[in-house]
């Protein structure tokens, strides 16, 4: 997916919220605000929202020396999860369907997100939530797909929403290898994420090698390439993996929820929607 | 109110939705907004937002040469209030206190506002908002005011929102002078607005002069600012006004919705509350 217009916007407030907690002083915070806006301008719309969202981010650490404003955020969320562990994995247990409902709650969990919003109530969301139906729903595909895969790569997205992955992975019941990004970027898990939620329990956990909010490919190690061109499944999470993946001619299943009009545009769906979608919408048809 | 940087995208969100509406191609979009951007970092911002506002729209005027891209909303929005025009002012006949129900209807007019919102739901507000409260309510202090005002000026805000205004007037029984913007910016009532509504009948209707979404004071006519100064009461609506006169030391009466986190970051209050404040809130003691 392009970069739009309506980005603009949103990269910007992004970088407000992030310099927010990095508690600097307003003229300080319009100076780097404004290096921000120039650098986004000076990048091709035709490269995706998270290869932008990469270069603010960079620049904002290299301005301001922290290159991980969001570590207690991150480490709160890994541990308000994996305190529901226990009772999530029994909600799927007791499930009719325990494979449907780790998908569901999956979804629930891209919640977690502090880019597309600066806090977000995880409690209400899952009771929220379990009521609402996916708008797009490649379920049976995807479980269809699941059997006869053989090489199944799970590229994660945010901390906390981890542990959501975790017990989605133990339903797979087969080997999986879980990509995290390869430094820290906003709330995004990095490996030591994954370690701290025991995702090396149940999957092969690697890099992607990109240090931006998603896999972006001309980024990613070749480890990473490796396994994304092998495999025969491939399961994405969050909008920022979909912005970038989603005109990949791969066999991705995008796990997330919709959190701006851009990407609602091009679903015609609303913010706030549920997705398992095989490759990208457009091309469901074909799948 | 100084402008923040939490109003940087917040004026090119408003800067991205003011070119869709004049259906403008996705790369000259992207130009218009890199010298918007250029444009609201060389403003400082001890200014108010609506300073900033106003130079960004006239910015998008001179680049495109449509002053009024939202004159048919405009349009649309008075006809459909002058429609609810009869109910509302049964309601208000109806009501216990009549004064009490067109202060609280004048407030809620004011989510027509397609500056902070791309689009308003004026149905869902009513039902919804009549079940509200202020979160500031100076309405004693207003109705014991009003009792020995002879000078009232009122300071009017959004097309539509207007015809409230022309209800809370009738309830006023004195004599006021009813100001609207000097020239077409977003959905802000000018005089022509005024007259479509038949604001004439139940004030005398004055042009502030000023170009931009709130009576800017250093762009308003000498007119105006002559009642202004003059003025033993004011009645200001939304948002704009108040963040332009905020910091006045004058006897007016903020009437709005609380429509971003940084004024409701400034009120100590959230998004969407309804507010009828004595000069600013911080100042509310002094009253």
């Amino acid at each position: 997916m392009k970069t739009n217009t309506h980005c603009i916007p949103c990269f910007l407030r992004q970088a407000n919220e992030t310099l927010d907690r990095l508690e600097i002083d307003e003229s300080r915070k319009r100076r780097i605000l404004e290096k921000v806006s120039h650098k986004i301008f000076e990048i091709p719309f035709e490269k995706s929202p998270p290869h932008v969202a990469r270069e603010v981010y960079k620049l904002i650490a290299a301005l301001t020396g922290i290159k991980d404003p969001y570590k207690n955020e991150k480490a709160h969320a890994n541990k308000l999860v994996l305190k529901l562990y226990p009772e999530l994995k029994k909600r799927v247990q007791q499930a009719k369907d325990p494979f449907f409902e780790a998908v569901r709650l999956a979804a629930i969990g891209n919640i977690i997100d502090l880019g597309a919003k600066s806090t977000f109530n995880l409690d209400e969301e899952l009771r929220n939530d379990l009521n609402t139906e996916f708008t797009i729903f490649d379920f049976e595909l995807l479980r269809k797909k699941l059997e006869t895969a053989k090489n199944i790569l799970y590229i994660g997205d945010n901390t906390g929403e981890i542990v959501f992955d975790k017990i989605l992975i133990e339903e797979i019941k087969k080997p999986v290898a879980f990509a995290v990004r390869g430094a820290p970027i906003i709330n995004d898990a990095t490996l030591e994420d994954a370690l701290a939620c025991g995702l090396d329990e149940v999957a092969e956990v690697i890099s992607s090698g990109s240090d931006g909010p998603a896999a972006i490919l001309d980024s990613c190690s070749e480890e990473f390439l490796k396994l994304y061109h092998k495999a025969d499944l491939i399961i994405s999470k969050g909008q920022g993996n979909f912005e970038e993946l989603s005109e990949e001619d791969k066999p991705i299943f995008f796990i997330f929820k919709v959190k701006c009009q851009a990407v609602a545009k091009q679903l015609n769906c609303d913010v706030g929607d549920m997705m398992l979608s095989h490759k990208s919408h457009r091309k469901k048809s074909e799948a």
